[in-house]
């Protein structure tokens, strides 16, 4: 774990010096419409009438933004290389030996692609623990760029992971609840803000809560401090009411959204990047209150497609 | 077909004026790079030795063009658009009824799309004769449109569009030798000329030959007429000369790059738009071509992805 002592706050404010601590060694995605999927958006679903309620008829305007192109195929790429980042400016490390010690990291994903690319461009030694059920897809990926891959039972990977870092003196990354992390998502944040005019409000794909909880903190209008000993993702999204709402959505609607994306949009996404568009598209309580809130004027609602690292196999195996 | 004695000559001068005519109907689309695949194109295969021949080591920087995010999922956006235009720019066609006798294309693909969205947006009637044999997925796409599709048997196309242009009065814009046609596609190469700094070549799938000539005039450094009644695009591959070589790969390269560029790039693309990636990286008479012509510098080259219509079902058999 890296020091808390030395982290900067969870704010508005970090992000921006989050930004310029990695702008060199990440992408700035692309972000892009479609006149179809903003159509389909702002169509009323005839199938999804419930008892007296009518479909809901908001008016959205659909805004990609194309994380599944960043660095390793997914927004992890941020976080990775922020926490590295401050692990090189933390007092000491390096004089210590912490690149060759290195750092750790437990991911059956995209985490383990990011922390291992971004400890090899710094010479930083990566130990990354994955679970036997990763596709192999994933751990050849990992190993491809030069991280040291320890698999482990499903349930071990944290104790595993904890380990090597007694044995080596390496540091820990973990994948979501750690603020270098946690900044360095942030900027998916900040970009879209750039990028897109007049944003009205984003949906991020919830999962561990990093990526959710540092998009929450870049739209955050003024800078406060929260930080504290428990889940941090959860204190951004529960106590400090950044996020404004949690949807959820069925496989079968994840699945079409893959679809439409793929079809559509001509993107590759891992389907837990069309959970965003599913919600749009699918979750009648979202559509219900964007409408209320939005008036005719409508939404402009970002998406952020997560990561594109799904391969052709895991394709095939999706729609066979 | 356009009346041939009010088209513009096929010369790079008619490809900017055809630019101003679609400019506002069509995407100007992005360009990608990649660094593992130019490092890929930039590596000799080490399968390819052949004889005393060692593997060519060419020095390869390559820009994608993603004409799978045009309109309809094609270049061929740029060529129905334009087609549509030079005729609505003929003397006496409104005048007539053009619009409701409207216009016949044949195609199994991307330009009955094409014609059938171009067709729509100007208010003017299309009639598109598809095979029977067309994937469903584009017989669905192409009525979307709102065309009028009339399904004939595989080899009977041009005549059952003989039969429609006679029976209505309506003008058969064909997918390919059509200097409408031609001269829209052409653009590809003039945005792909904007958008890449120091481009020294660029691969476009051949097939009709529309994308093809269309490129090479938008590349040629002197107007010059050549219009003859013969097939258009062949004249420009062969007697103009402005295409430097014809290439060919295998159904395997094909299939190769097409997963590169899903697994690489992120984008869904149809195989016939990997052609280009398949000759950069497996093409050795291409390649030894490249490292004889440029050395140590290298070429910056553009590669045209042609189109991402696909679809879900037609990537599950593609990959199964």
């Amino acid at each position: 774990m890296a020091n808390l002592a030395t982290c900067p706050p969870l704010t508005r404010e970090s992000v921006f010096e989050a930004r310029k601590l990695i702008q060199s060694h990440i992408h700035k995605t692309p972000v892009l419409t479609n006149k179809t999927l903003s159509l389909m958006a702002s169509t009323p679903r005839a199938s999804s009438t419930v008892g007296d309620r009518k479909p809901a008829k908001p008016v959205i305007r659909l805004w990609f933004k194309c994380e599944n192109m960043q660095r390793i195929g997914a927004f992890k790429a941020r976080g990775a290389f922020h926490a590295i980042e401050r692990l090189k400016l933390e007092p000491g490390w390096l004089e210590n030996g912490g690149k060759s010690k290195g750092v750790v990291g437990f991911s059956a994903g995209n985490h383990a692609q990011a922390l291992a690319l971004a400890a090899r461009e710094n010479g930083i030694t990566a130990h990354i623990v994955m679970p036997s059920t990763t596709r192999p897809y994933k751990i050849d990926a990992t190993k491809g760029y030069g991280a040291n891959v320890v698999v482990c039972g499903p349930k071990d990977r944290e104790a595993v992971a904890a380990k090597i870092v007694s044995e080596t003196g390496a540091r820990l990354v973990p994948p979501f609840d750690h603020p270098g992390v946690i900044l360095g998502q942030a900027t998916v944040g900040l970009e879209m803000q750039d990028q897109i005019e007049s944003l009205d409000a984003v949906i991020a794909p919830c999962s561990g809560g990093g990526l959710l909880s540092g998009v929450a903190l870049s739209c955050e209008g003024t800078g406060r401090l929260l930080f504290r000993e428990k889940t941090r993702p959860w204190d951004i999204i529960y106590e400090r009411r950044l996020v404004g709402g949690m949807y959820a959505v069925s496989e079968e609607e994840i699945l079409e959204a893959t679809k439409l994306i793929l079809e559509r949009l001509k993107l590759v996404v891992e389907p837990a990047a069309a959970v965003p568009l599913a919600v749009a598209l699918f979750n009648e309580e979202f559509r219900a209150m964007v409408e209320e809130e939005a008036g005719e004027k409508g939404w402009d609602l970002g998406l952020v497609l997560s990561g594109g690292n799904i391969g052709v196999d895991g394709l095939v195996k999706l729609f066979c």
